[in-house]
């Protein structure tokens, strides 16, 4: 085939666990745009969080959303005035489109713009449809062309590689500095890839997973510590009012925060990656050690970054796919990806 | 009289609501210390849980301890080798004493000094004691000499503007900033004068203590709000996702904190200055904002800064003296300064 | 009259020395426009260079050019929907005309704009005609509304004060720090002036021409030294490597950068704002000292913060304008601007 | 042998080109201290200043003074008081001799100590004698042990890394940005592997000698352009206002910077790491492009980064060592290493 098909199927998320394999309709890119083959999707916490709960906190689905915003795939058609993109082209796309002109957009702050559509997310209504389907129309410039011995399911990885170099990015320098990362699951994972790509000196990760714990160890850039297994693990790290510079909190659970301040230097920064409801937090410790908690959130410039390690390696996220299903097993994908005993990242595969 | 005393008369805490006047041992000054020779002493929000509670937190008077840090005098002998001081200079007294050598104070962090004698403080034991008394032998480099127009009263404020200039320091540049400042109490006040001077384009103060708030606007650098007549009164900030780039805590209080997220612009920056308990924060604001929570702790450099600054009057202190009580009324002014409807920052007079 | 006129006299300079008061035409203000009539206009360095040379470095003039980007005045007319802004409305000029969606703009970095449009400028073809005119027809976004209080004059001066606005903010934390500032010609007394807005401790300034270190002299934040009559004079600041933690370097001349050195701390940072031609550093002592020369171009956020700034008198600019002429009179006030001995900021006033 | 000789054999700079193989005292280890065999020493630029020119700048040498700061070797016996070093261990000497108690050292800015005493330099009198020597005593906390897998070749590498990872911390974040490295010899060489090691996406060295260009392609870290060939090779890094976030100049040659600079971007940081004379710079383009130009000397905490990172052959130093010579050829050695078409670094063997 040469163009994009007038419909597509797509994975819509209807109701808690009421996932469908319905058709979209799918025009033919406009000036500027391009259609891209989807071929990899991966499944990220917040689409479990639809599939399982039907969203997270007030973000609920109020009509039918197709899922997904971890995708790449191959150009199948260029509308008009599109340089650098031809059919064929192996891409990743990035799921974030942010208005350009509101304050934060002219201030260089495009993650906070006041009018963000951001694929597969509730948070707006109409909702913004996301990239679990066979044929996406998107703006070219969302479409960075990937190296040719990267797959396109690691190129899928491109966009929670880009959510963990923000968080890098917000971390400040890490060449030579020790990182405790709290978390084990794909974006604790990627967040200790890319401090190591940054010259961390030293990386511990923590989980209360073991087989999660296992896969990020087999990275071969972190130690691991069950902290669930073992609550005294971060003891040796305590002395001398601690020993980490850097922390990055990828649980969203609260108790991987407050169990590691004591571990944690004065002036230490942490950057918390995971979200989550309310923390609890000794705010004393955190004004008598100077510690800087910071949000960090989703990502702008970083995905071209991302697309350029992975696309040379620098960050091989290879060992991090655990499983990838075909588009029609994806409730079986969605629950394997439920399962941190036997899943880290699992992706669905979409049909050539 | 031409030098120290033998003994003299401090104000000593036994137990909670046990506060007495008792004599305790002045040494001659040895090489390189000073003898000076207290004329006024500030109450602070330590001297006032070591007071009514013994103590905060784990921290609790286990001997008899001298309170007071916030101190100021006139030499009245210097020991050997001592330059640049001299019987009759008035001074300030910088209550804190790094060791020097551990590795943060190589690192230039001397307020996280692994061995710290902070007046005044039962946080290690014996407890280092205090400044509340008749005569004090230190070391040179603890006595600051102030300019001559500035009463001692003043002098004895340069400790606590020192802890609002590092809170101010660790918020970054804030020339052309929009500022809040939650907490009217002395150190809320200090933080509005720092920001002041430090450029900020506008400041808002909340608190939920009219006289406070009044002695606030008086200062004529910040508008202010009540918070608690008024739950809603930082609404109008709240608009285009939040106006305040910077934000200072110092109540103290969780409320104060969570109910000023909204009105935080992304990415703003919020230096915690009062310390409390527990405080449970909404992680998912704190990332979707991208907000960055900042411990302030104490002081070092910014104790020099507050001499020339209170020296120069760049920063008036004079309007948050509400009260000086002599020596002998001690707990009449500790009651008084816990009285947040009448006073602001309560002084002791000691006797010349 | 209540509208703009079709016609409007401008001062062009067609070639060195030869300033003509020309008529230029004036469209009426299409959709998002204002025409403001134009009050006050400040001559800078840049005037007066394409007064005297034609320009300067290889910038040209190749046609004839109105000149001026220092400009404040009353708004004649409206456009199609401009909110906020009607006739009457007295206000400040911004210049600056990035593009919005270049790579520098979409990263906050506009004054880099791969297509700036800056009023006065020859160094684009066609050129960019300025804005000493009586009738101007602009964006309404680059008209700013100034405080009632503040002559149009002193709104002229909003643009040089958003430059120092610049350079203090590429600067860093200024409060508690030593500040010195080379050249006091108008950019080097705002540069003083908005030093110690943003709490400098100590400022200094030089020049080698007695007449503009009287008049900074004047505005009581700097100490004055003549580093023409006394080459010594910053002797006393050499000790122990160095006394200044920031410089800015507002003659252009190398002379004053290379002098001041040695009287620069370790790390110090020098905004350099004035411009020249080259400069001969000794590398070795920038490398032993880790000095960090810094440029400083134009303004883009701060332009507000100056309108804010003047608009409050916290920056009070009307020490500074030294004379106001005429329309008629330019090319009296052009050679008047030129001498160092009696003029500091010279404007012209066009007709009500 | 089980302790230190009372007398060894150093290599003493009497005049230029006069270098000799002296016998020196060598004291026993006091408190503190250690006594170590020196196994390797690499030859640096200042040590070829004093056998070429018998000194720089104003740096003369006035009496015989052992040369060498790039220093490895074996712990032969340890004073009074020394914990965690045992005769036998494998250490890098750090140099570096802060005193500890200045003002810089209290902030943290040991390397601008106003007490300094650095290995093998003349800049103050008594010159500070220097490390090309069979044994040496120094201070327990100057020794640093290196893993077991790495020749004290590599050990004696440290001291050039540090300098390296000092200045890609005075870079600021790597992570993600274009880097351009001017000069290829083992300088530029280590920042172009300290900047990868940081995360750097692009590197591009230059030099203009082939032979040094062909070492540092060999790392693999770096593309390499040689300017002297091509005067035009940065070119295509130009457009749009250039190409690169940070520049390191590691030749000290002012075309070297000159030259790059329309390569790189509006507000791009050049780290200057390599000494030099006097640079004739165009600072209208430093003005307008608000570059940075950052002087980077020396290192501290970086000197134990460097044992980190060379330890772990994070950063492998092997191909940056050219050759090896015995001590009784340290002339050859000296003048080998002055020949950049055929030596990067060269090392003096002490015999075991």
């Amino acid at each position: 085939m040469t163009g994009p098909k007038a419909s597509a199927r797509a994975l819509v998320i209807h109701a808690p666990r009421d996932l469908r394999l319905d058709a979209v309709a799918v025009a033919a890119p406009g000036p500027g745009e391009v259609a891209v083959r989807i071929a990899a999707g991966g499944i990220c916490g917040s689409d479990l969080h639809y599939y399982h709960h039907g969203g997270f906190g007030t973000v609920r689905i109020r009509e039918p959303m197709v899922l997904g915003h971890e995708i790449a795939g191959v150009i199948a058609a260029v509308g008009a005035g599109v340089d650098g993109l031809q059919p064929g082209d192996r891409v990743a796309i990035n799921p974030s489109r942010p208005c350009g002109t509101c304050r934060y957009c002219r201030e260089g702050s495009q993650a906070h713009c006041l009018d963000m559509r951001f694929y597969g997310s509730a948070m707006r209504f109409p909702h913004v449809q996301g990239g679990f389907r066979e044929m996406l129309v998107c703006e070219s410039g969302q479409a960075l062309k990937i190296a040719d011995a990267i797959s396109l399911g690691e190129a899928a990885m491109c966009e929670p590689l880009a959510v963990c170099l923000h968080a890098v990015r917000r971390a400040g320098p890490l060449i030579g500095k020790r990182v405790l990362v709290t978390g084990c699951g794909p974006i604790g994972a990627l967040c200790a890839l890319a401090a190591h790509a940054a010259g961390a000196a030293e990386i511990v990760a923590t989980d209360i997973a073991g087989a999660t714990l296992d896969a990020v160890a087999r990275l071969g850039v972190a130690t691991t510590l069950n902290t669930g297994a073992d609550p005294d693990a971060l003891k040796p790290f305590e002395a001398d009012k601690g020993a980490f510079d850097v922390m990055f909190e990828a649980s969203g659970n609260m108790k991987a925060l407050t169990g590691a301040l004591a571990a944690l230097r004065p002036k230490a920064v942490i950057v918390q990656v995971g979200t989550g409801g309310d923390f609890t937090l000794p705010i004393s410790v955190l004004v008598a050690k100077e510690l800087q908690l910071r949000g960090s959130f989703r990502f702008h410039e970083e995905f071209a970054m991302a697309v350029d390690m992975i696309g040379s390696r620098r960050i091989d996220v290879r060992p991090l796919i655990s499983a990838t299903l075909p588009m029609d097993r994806a409730a079986e994908a969605f629950d394997l990806a439920s399962d941190r005993s036997k899943a880290m990242k699992v992706q669905i595969a979409f049909p050539a």
